[in-house]
C-alpha cells in the first residue's frame, strides 16, 4: 500500500544568521506502509516532533561536526514520537509507540531501529517524549546531576530558563533545596519561572542594560551552579559572579548558533582564581541512564510535583515557523510539532 | 642589632601593558634583626625569590581580586627561600632554612611564620624550593595528576612548557607513559623540551603562523590533556584539536596579563561536542599534599629521574628585570633571584 507522503525539505545549507522560512520547502511524496521483505526497518507514522536548539549546527555544511549535516534536498529529522505500521525488528510490534530520531515527514522508514525508544508508560501525553520523557529531560538530568553535582542549599543560575531543558533544571534545582535564579527573553516568560515553575527570582535579560548587574542583583552571593545554555555576554557576566569551586555544565549556546564567528569569552581567567569547573556534555552519553530518570520522573509528574510547558505547533507546514522560531524566542516552553494525533 | 636592608619597591600600579624597570626602585632602609619582644613572628635572611607570572596581578589595583595587590610604596613579595635569623614563634628557630612568602628585600619579618614551610632536605639545591620542590613544582603536581586525571599513552600538550611548571608537567607526563608536546618562545627552548626534558615533540609558537596546523601537525591524533599556561590565541588552538572526553587544567593564562582587556576565547562551543572538562585550580588547594608530593620528587631528583633547569639572576638589583624578563620569555627554566648565598 502506498500513501502520499508530506515531507519538510531543507533547500539549502544555511551558512550563518537565523533561518527563514524560505530555507526550506514543503513537499509531498509517496511511501508504501510496509518494511522491506528481509529488512530489520521499523515503518513509523510521527506523530509529534521536536524542535531543539541544536538543530540549527545540521543545517550548516560541517564536515568535522559531532552530528551529521542535513542533506539539501532531503527531509530533516530529528526526535519525535511516532507510532509503528510496519515492523521487521523483533523488538518493535505494529501498534508500539516509540521516540528517537525521525524524519519530519508523515511515515519515516528507521532503517537503525535500535536508536528507538519504546514507550511504556501512556498514561502521560505522548508529546512529553519529545520533551521531559525524552532528550531534553534526559539533557537537563544528566546535566544537572551528573555533571553539576549539585549540593542542597546552593545557588543555581539557569539560562534560556523557560525552554525545553531549563524549566526541568530549575525544578530538579528547587526540589535538592537549591536557591534558583533564571533568565529568560520576555516578561510572559519571566512570570512562568517565578509563579509557574518556582523559580526563587528571574529577570528578563532582553531588559538588562548590564547582565552582571542584574545577576549581582538576582544573585548576591553569588553562584555556585550555571546551568550554561546560552553563552555569549551571559557567559562573560556569570564568570564573574560564580562562587569559589563553582561549575559550568555546559549544554549548548544558543546565543552562538546563527553567529558568522562566535563571540568571545573573555573573563576565562575567573576559572583559575575561582577553582571553577567547566564541563560540556552530551546526553548521548547518558541514555543508559534513562530507566533511572524514568523511575524519578514519572512520579513527580503524576504527582504534580513537576511542572511542564509546551508550545505546540498544529501541523507539518508549521514546522518550520516553529523550528525558526527557537532562535527568535518565539515559543514559550518546549517547541512541539503535532503531525498527528494517533 | 640594625643592619641596612636592600628592597624592591613598586612605585606605582602597572594598569596594562608589560612593566618596565622603572616601575620599580631600589631602596635600601633599616631593620632590626630581633622579632620584636612576645611577638610570633620570624625574622628571615632571604636568599632566593621566586619570579612568578601571577606576580603580574598584585602590580594592579584590583580589590576584588583572589590576591591582595602589592602596595605602591612599599617592597613587594612573593615565593622565597629564607634562613630564620630569629624566631619567636615555636615551630621555627634560628638556622632553619624555610620556603613560602617573603618580602623582596635582603631582611624580611615575617608576621604570620605558619604560612611558612620548613625545609627539611638540604642534600638538594636550597633554589630548588622556589620551583621543583616549592610552589611551582606543587602546582605542576596538582595540575596534571589531581586535575588532569592522566591515563598511561594519553597525549599530553603543554604550553609555557620550558618554564618552571611546564617542564615538570611534560616530565610527569613521560613518567606516566604519555606522548607529551610542548611549545615555548625559542629555539633554544624547544631544544631544551626535546633534548633535555624528554618530550617527543616540541615547536615554537612564535614561528607557526597558524597554531591549528602546528597542534595538528605534532598531535595528529588530537589531545588528551591540554595543560594551560597561556590564554588567548592557543587555547582557541587547542580546542579545535582536543579528543573526546578531554580535559583542560587551567594553571595560568600569562598570554593575557599585560593586556587591557584579555582576547575572547572564541571555540568553546567544542566543549560540548567533545564533552571536555576546563577546570581551574589554585595551588594552595593542594598544600596538603606536599609531604606526598616530596615523597615522590625527591628521590626522582636524587636519581636523576627528572631534570630542573633554573634561571638565576645575581642580586636584588636585578631582580626588577628578571620579574619582568617573564613576561617576554626571556628566562630559559624557572627564573630565580640570588639574593645571598647563605
Amino acid at each position: 500500500m502506498e500513501v502520499s507522503n508530506k515531507q519538510v525539505i531543507l533547500r539549502d545549507y544555511v551558512v550563518s544568521g537565523i533561518p527563514k522560512e524560505s530555507d526550506f520547502e514543503l513537499r509531498t511524496s509517496k511511501i508504501r506502509l510496509n518494511v522491506p521483505e528481509g529488512s530489520k526497518s521499523v515503518l513509523v507514522k510521527n506523530l509529534y516532533l521536536s524542535c531543539d536548539p541544536y538543530m540549527r549546527g545540521r543545517m550548516r555544511n560541517a564536515t568535522d561536526s559531532y552530528i551529521a549535516s542535513f542533506t539539501p534536498g532531503s527531509p530533516i529529522y530529528g526526535y519525535g514520537v511516532s507510532r509503528v505500521v510496519d515492523s521487521g525488528h523483533p523488538n518493535f510490534k505494529k501498534g508500539d509507540f516509540v521516540w528517537g530520531s525521525t524524519g519530519w515527514e508523515e511515515y519515516s522508514l528507521i532503517i537503525e531501529p535500535e536508536t528507538l525508544f519504546k514507550i511504556e508508560h501512556t498514561d502521560v501525553p505522548l508529546s512529553y517524549y519529545t520533551g521531559i520523557l525524552g532528550m531534553p529531560g534526559m539533557t537537563a538530568y544528566a546535566g544537572f546531576y551528573e555533571v553539576g553535582s549539585p549540593k542542597e542549599g546552593e545557588y543555581v543560575f539557569v539560562s534560556a530558563a523557560s525552554g525545553a531543558v531549563g524549566q526541568l533544571v530549575g525544578q530538579f534545582a528547587k526540589l535538592k533545596n537549591c536557591y534558583v535564579v533564571g533568565t529568560a527573553g520576555s516578561k510572559e516568560k519571566v512570570d512562568l519561572l517565578k509563579n509557574k515553575f518556582g523559580f526563587d527570582e528571574a529577570f528578563n535579560y532582553k531588559e538588562e542594560h548590564d547582565l552582571d548587574k542584574a545577576l549581582k542583583r538576582c544573585l548576591p552571593d553569588g553562584i555556585d551552579i550555571y546551568f550554561e545554555n546560552v553563552g555569549g555576554k551571559m557567559l562573560d557576566a556569570v564568570l564573574l559572579n560564580m562562587r569559589l569551586h563553582g561549575r559550568i555544565p555546559v549544554c549548548g549556546m544558543i546565543s552562538q548558533y546563527n553567529l558568522e564567528e562566535p563571540e568571545g569569552a573573555r573573563n576565562l581567567f575567573c576559572l583559575i582564581t575561582k577553582r571553577l569547573r567547566m564541563e560540556g556534555f552530551l546526553v548521548v552519553d547518558y541514555y543508559s541512564m534513562y530507566p533511572k530518570y524514568l523511575d524519578m520522573v514519572l512520579p513527580l509528574i503524576r504527582e504534580g510535583k513537576i511542572t511542564y510547558v509546551e508550545d505546540i505547533a498544529e501541523g507539518l507546514e508549521n514546522a518550520p515557523k516553529a523550528l525558526i522560531g527557537l532562535f527568535s524566542g518565539r515559543n514559550i516552553g518546549k517547541q512541539v510539532v503535532l503531525v498527528a494525533r494517533e
